[in-house]
């Protein structure tokens, strides 16, 4: 990840937003709950939404063992793209309008996680999604563990494209009346709806969880 | 859309959550400001995010005539997709959590807007984004608009999955005294940035998107 960006990786359109650094492209997996995948099967191209993590040096995806898009992801380089969407620019021009966003696209092949590490994975899993969960649950059964299958990706191949701030004007558009800036969004954890068949008290780590949302 | 499944469109995974009729689909667009586009060229598969918008029975995309995927895509069968995470479920067991979420996959084939809709087509995009927007900037000159491709894809071919909801336990889980429910996550509008170089009040179509949030 911090060597040079490959044929597939280099960014062409404002390229001056590309970045090929570590630190950029964890902290845009780590804010994701899901990714896109693109690959191919005899029926053609598909794009399928997916949970993922990360540890380390590789992206995590899981499924149960008859997933067709799991054999099929083993089986030929994919494209991983994750995405967030951070505003919208209001220019004076109509066609400097833009974006902000964050994303990162990784190039590779995904390999299986061999049976001695899923739990442990999965484990990681969870505590990347709502840390102190995972001691409060009742854990995989052999069973349930047996009959999915984890799937990771090296890091080794990827781009990230970032735009942040407000709105770049051509040039004499600057002057124009309009209100321009940037209309920022953001993804909020809203309060816990408990189960109706359920009496616990709201523990405390997902009141943490909501206090840094 | 009203027609059935074909072989790309039939979910097969969890097929209780699948959606086929249009009211699903295009509350799913309409709620999105970008898709992910999966196509294949030279150097692979590739996952694409770019802006996108709907008019009628159309998803919409535009870019710089430049632009090497707007090209592929209009020589290939393609897939779109657009998920929305709408909440993270926690269930009494490890491997019966989830997460609520809307996503939908289109396939086909984009085609070129006519140079004559294309001036009615982006302005409906700034509509979409911001209503009120498009009367209220320097609208697209002439070469702005020859400079620009725009493409849509017909909503023919498509499928919906939702999740939403509490935790669905295995049977005999349901008595753990583990907390269970939905963590809801929303993505909110926050306060408009003006530029540092714009002077102009706030205008009341923006105060207007800003409390629909």
């Amino acid at each position: 990840m911090n060597t040079p960006p490959t044929t597939r990786t280099r960014v062409r359109r404002v390229a001056t937003n590309a970045a090929y650094d570590s630190a950029t492209l964890h902290a845009i997996i780590d804010d994701a709950y899901i990714c896109h995948i693109a690959f191919t099967d005899d029926h053609g191209t598909h794009c399928i939404p997916t949970a993922c993590w990360r540890e380390g040096p590789h992206l995590y995806i899981h499924g149960s063992n008859g997933s067709r898009m799991l054999k099929r992801l083993m089986e030929q380089d994919v494209c991983v793209t994750i995405t967030h969407v951070d505003g919208l620019v209001m220019a004076r021009s109509a066609f400097s309008h833009s974006m902000n966003y964050r994303s990162a696209m990784i190039y590779g092949r995904f390999a299986p996680v061999p049976e001695s590490d899923k739990a442990a994975t999965m484990a990681a899993f969870m505590e990347s999604l709502v840390p102190g969960r995972q001691a409060d649950v009742r854990p995989g059964s052999a069973n349930e563990l047996a009959a999915t299958t984890v799937l990771r990706i090296t890091l080794d191949e990827a781009a990230c494209k970032v735009r942040s701030g407000g709105a770049n004007e051509e040039e004499g558009d600057e002057s124009l009346p309009h209100w321009a800036g940037e209309l920022p969004l953001r993804r909020v954890r809203q309060q816990p709806l408990r189960n109706a068949d359920c009496n616990a008290a709201l523990p405390g780590y997902i009141s943490r969880w909501l206090e840094q949302s």
